[in-house]
């Protein structure tokens, strides 16, 4: 179970309910009168899903809420059952492995891009944060509730997964010697994708050599690095734009 | 004058310095015992280049800091008296345009990903925030000190300016009707250009129709959009994978 805060969180989670392959379930709401007046869908979604919805206090709210400035809606949410394999099954042609990234806002951000790109599941490994923290939920802004994730702390038990469904690894390392434009003109790219990201702090480490191949997205100005949710974003959509990704 | 804080970003203003057109001119450096002891670098690189270092008490710095947990290394740094007109007579091949960007982290992320991407200047338009601000300088990870900035109240001023400059002005709309994608492969991106980006809140607003083009960056999955620093860097890629900008 985890709480899902915020407008758009509490739309989104209700709405996922409707979703041919159900993601989530909300189990209920919890709603201040005011919350309740600024975002009138809320009563309307729940009556039309049966989904209980309870009126509480200002105080009760901000008790249940991580953030400074309360918006007074939270959805009580049970997260899928969902594994590696299950998540894999459905054959997606753009994956994307999170490996050991502790930070929540930007496992969030990553999973944000990883939707917009059109990414068929995110895969958290390792020692990577719980797709279900509160930061990573709201950093995700929705997407959670768009693409199935499953967390599984054994990274190479991921890694061999992916292989299986057919997945070329690739992972992003700023000090790889190929390229990212190079490898997406040679045609490297054209094919059903893993993209594997490391921690900002210590990369893909060992993790390295098990990938088909890694990529340095390339920097032509003076910058140390890119930040983890821009280099990704760089990357998906250099897949993207070669895979098209239809996603369902 | 400014405050640059933290290690990287003190040991990058003092190489600024030595650069062949220096940006900023650091006037003296403050950090407590502690943290030269940690970052050596630092009392040679001032001693090597005259810069006046004051050691100071761990209450001192923690007053000069804004970060909760402070490094206790302080440059005090002059912003170089730069304008549009004169950041533009280097006829850069590609420039960032921030337009009404009141959010000092999301500046300082897209500064970064500019220096990454080749961009040859970044130019604060409008209400966008002071590059200077504190918060802006440490997201720009030192890239603040990599590359020209300029600020310009009048945004009409700035946009009249790069299009004398021979840029083509390519805003960033998650609403064109064009894509980012199509324009790259017909060749509309492989001219100088300008790239303008707006808030997340308000996006071109009313500027959006005094541009050459407005490009989305397509939405393969459900997501409802990028973040700014995201769009901006699949943005200032599709630019830099066809210009390969050099950085003087």
């Amino acid at each position: 179970m985890f709480l899902a805060e915020g407008a758009n969180a509490v739309l989104e989670s209700l709405d996922s309910r409707t979703a041919e392959r159900p993601r989530t379930d909300v189990r209920e709401v919890l709603a201040t009168s005011e919350g309740l007046r600024r975002v009138p869908e809320i009563a309307e979604r729940c009556a039309a899903s049966g989904v209980p919805l309870w009126t509480v206090t200002e105080r009760a709210a901000a008790c249940l809420s991580e953030t400074v400035t309360p918006q007074g809606l939270v959805a009580v949410c049970e997260a899928p059952a969902t594994d590696t394999a299950t998540v894999l099954a459905h054959r997606p042609s753009m994956v994307v492995v999170l490996l050991d990234i502790a930070d929540p806002g930007n496992a969030g951000t990553v999973l944000r891009v990883a939707d917009a790109a059109g990414a068929g599941a995110v895969l958290f490994a390792g020692e990577t944060v719980d797709p279900y923290n509160g930061k990573a939920v709201r950093a995700s802004t929705g997407s959670l509730f768009h693409l199935p994730v499953a967390r599984e702390r054994d990274a190479d038990t991921v890694l061999t997964a992916c292989r299986r469904a057919g997945l070329l690894l690739v992972g992003a390392d700023g000090a790889a010697p190929s390229d990212l434009h190079t490898a997406e003109e040679s045609g490297r790219l054209d094919v059903p994708t893993a993209w594997v990201f490391g921690s900002e702090a210590h990369g893909l480490g060992e993790y390295g050599e098990r990938l088909d191949v890694t990529l340095r997205v390339p920097i032509y100005g003076r910058a140390e690095s890119l930040n983890l949710a821009t280099a990704a974003a760089v990357c998906l959509y250099a897949s993207a734009r070669r895979i098209r990704p239809v996603v369902e």
